[in-house]
């Protein structure tokens, strides 16, 4: 039984928020805004983000971040990829002990090019930085909120650190695989996103299975080619948070990328998309990023190139994809040679 | 412009008469009933398994084998596999020239173990045997015959053969691919159906996406681990005749082997299931031989297992899903490697 803090009331935070507390660990959930938190303590509920799940009692709503950094030394970091630096340049002035930071977030910085694990080594001073770990896979926030199965992998350089993490989080319907190449997750976390919004956009076009079928295999390709050459293991793309999420990410309802490629499918531009969907969708900004590292390690991306295009350059949704679908292309293993000798 | 036979007059064997005669072939479409040869000649319909497809004029439907052998030297072998035997007895007694046979079925054969190459090759003497080549891919022939972006991949052990498969077929909205791997596309293809139909099961049951999304992910490793020891390259599984055809199997309604995975979830034994589909249920006979495979090259299969028990010895689906998800596995990384360093 630890004390945990998770910062970040959405859907995901809250998700684990509750796995902390089945197992019976005590758990301060911090969200900056006080109505979000008077819901979570008063009614034990979180309607916005989770709605009819009742909250266990072991989690308690904090809206103050002094206060949920109180006597913990471990804390789970499930805030936008956009509101990490912010939260984490105020975690370094409260904190005390070197903590260990669990990420669950899924992106990559623009500009930057930064993983978010580098991201919170270049915030967080060393003596105040224990470890980094973190935790991904196909998670559905909605389903481990209703304790259906779900297997996710924690990582970290530190075995021990993705160890511990394992220990915090496993349970009967919650079950945590270890892997010692954090590269190869947080890459396949941030970029199966990219390939969510162009499969939301064929579904959205009105293509069918077969093509989002081929769409997810190129994806899956195309991910494992740069998160190879950027250091991940090739193997980490065909496991959970390789092939795992982005097929959970790409046939779901649930998934949020999706939903905001259907709509750019079906003609909103990038501006109503956003407005519409009301939630972070982190996949536009990891476009962005992934677009930038195609070019820096210089690695054919063409599913990310044309959906840059799409968000940023007002391309037409059904011209970028029949561009992509009549690349002509005749030797299937080329690529995924090409993953392997890049090794 | 070529006259080409296909053999079967299925949903997949007249969606590729469909794809030949747009491409200004000659297409002869055999079928054994002579009512359903009727249908296709007289109302350019075959509404059984193409509802609603009008079928071109260059399609010409034929009952008796002989005819449908003359003027052509290449064979397009869409029934299902249990008939293949039976229907090459009978084409190596009409043929006079060699012969190049392309298969487009998924399984592989009880007992004897064979891929559906070696069954032809097993048939046809050498002298009528040109060559033999596999076209496989995530392709629902209802999407197919609706002309939907579609990607296929043509394998053979002669290259010349599998291009020459691949000039006949392709065209705008059917994309086909090569790969010399044939091992890999005929393991890959067949064994995708024992996941669908765990898949069905699970979400019969009533599992989430995070669930299957996992079961996909150990369906892929599982695949890759048999095949690759028999001799397929481990690189063809993350291709379109792998992970590709997977998902488009294990996601969408279309699949007639998740569509029997499914209704075993709800409750239905066997019988009852082949009985309400009404049409052949690859799925089932492919889980007998690969777990004989599992067994002969003393590879770990636990899906394969699991489902073999549900299916032959009256295991109840729900017992049977839940020891499957709460395997004790702490390192997701031991099976791919395992798959990497038994090549």
């Amino acid at each position: 039984m630890e004390n945990i803090t998770v910062l970040g009331a959405g859907s995901w935070g809250t998700a684990l928020a509750i796995v902390l507390a089945d197992n019976r660990h005590n758990v301060k959930l911090w969200g900056h805004r006080s109505t979000l938190i008077d819901e979570i303590n008063g009614n034990r509920r979180n309607e916005k983000y989770l709605p009819g799940i009742d909250l266990p009692e072991r989690i308690k709503g904090v809206s103050q971040l002094d206060e949920s950094l109180k006597d913990t030394s471990t804390i789970v970091l499930a805030v936008p990829t956009k509101a990490i630096r912010g939260v984490l340049a105020e975690v370094k002035n409260i904190a005390i002990e070197p903590l260990t930071i669990v990420h669950v977030s899924k992106g990559i910085e623009p500009d930057t090019l930064l993983r978010i694990s580098e991201i919170i080594e270049e915030e967080m001073p060393s003596h105040l930085l224990k470890d980094v770990v973190v935790l991904s896979g196909p998670s559905h926030a909605e389903e481990v909120s209703q304790r259906q199965i779900t297997t996710v992998t924690s990582s970290s350089k530190n075995m021990k650190a993705a160890e511990y993490v394992q220990d915090l989080f496993i349970n009967h319907y919650f079950r945590v695989y270890t892997n010692p190449d954090i590269i190869g997750v947080e890459i396949g976390g941030a970029l199966k996103n990219i390939i969510a919004l162009a499969a939301g956009i064929t579904d959205g076009l009105g293509y069918g299975d077969n093509s989002k079928a081929a769409l997810i295999t190129r994806g899956l390709a195309e991910i494992a080619r740069l998160g190879s050459v950027m250091g991940g293991n090739p193997l980490t793309f065909s496991g959970l948070t390789g092939i795992g999420d982005l097929i959970v990410t790409c046939t779901s309802v649930h998934s949020r990328n999706w939903r905001a490629g259907n709509l750019l499918g079906k003609g909103q531009n990038l501006d109503e998309v956003l407005e519409n969907m009301g939630m972070v969708v982190e996949g536009v900004r990891t476009t962005k990023a992934a677009f930038q590292l195609a070019q820096k390690y210089n690695v054919k991306m063409p599913i990310t190139e044309a959906l840059y295009d799409v968000l940023f350059n007002d391309r037409l949704p059904k011209d970028a994809v029949d561009t992509l679908m009549a690349r002509v292309k005749t030797h299937e293993m080329e690529d995924l040679v090409n993953i392997m000798e890049k090794r």
